[in-house]
């Protein structure tokens, strides 16, 4: 597949998903897979999620920041892998970026809740396939694409 | 939410499927995921899938057995993570196993096809979430669940 096709592809499919699998490494170097709401994204190559800063997922990407997120779209056979690396963070200006209204459901006190963390995922590089095509791709997020 | 109901629901899961995403870790301890077809399926524990032997994901399991295996309902906001080890073999007993008509459309020199590789993957433990509720359990393929 040429890469242009993939990597607008790409952008379209990160755009519409709702959901993301974010895979981490735990200590025992064993991958772990979590679907996810997608808080919000920015090109091919940026994502960010909401979790709590209790979470298993939060102590991996302390440890080790070598992270995944794949995007799926099962009925047409379609996937995204970009590989790259996740910052935790409670920053004000990630919290504000990224808070919806609804959210207290998950975090009872709100923006400042404790328990409220942000996951800031940035690729370097991506992998789309389209039912037996496939592409790879350098990923370069101070270019925006698409 | 109990573990016998986490342990059903898993089963349920896992029997409905028809995909199941793929972890595992590259040379450079990056985690990768990959949506794929289920092939077939033991009880929580055990799965298996088709693979091309030329694959990426086949050098990683090669050279790591460490894995895991997520299923999703998306609709039903329910996910079940196995967390084990895989094999990539190409015995003929596992290949006969998991054939399926009309792999060759994958597969085109058949069931004896240099291409065609199972991975067997068998969890140790696993992680159920259904909403806001979650359980974690070990898991013992020894013992048949369900």
């Amino acid at each position: 597949m040429p890469e242009e096709e993939a990597r607008r592809e790409s952008l379209s499919l990160v755009e519409r998903s709702r959901i993301a699998f974010l895979g981490t490494v735990d200590e025992l170097g064993y991958p772990h897979i979590k679907g996810m709401f997608k808080a919000r994204s920015s090109g091919i190559g940026e994502v960010w999620f909401s979790t709590n800063t209790s979470s298993e997922r939060v102590g991996h990407i302390c440890a080790l920041s070598k992270t995944c997120v794949y995007f799926v779209d099962m009925e047409n056979i379609a996937g995204l892998m970009l590989v790259g690396e996740t910052e935790a963070t409670r920053s004000e200006e990630a919290r504000r970026m990224i808070w919806e209204e609804g959210d207290e459901r998950y975090y009872p006190l709100g923006i400042d809740d404790p328990d409220f963390t942000v996951l800031h995922f940035r690729a370097h590089e991506g992998n789309f396939y389209h039912k037996l095509r496939k592409c790879s791709f350098a990923v370069d997020i101070r270019k925006k694409e698409g």
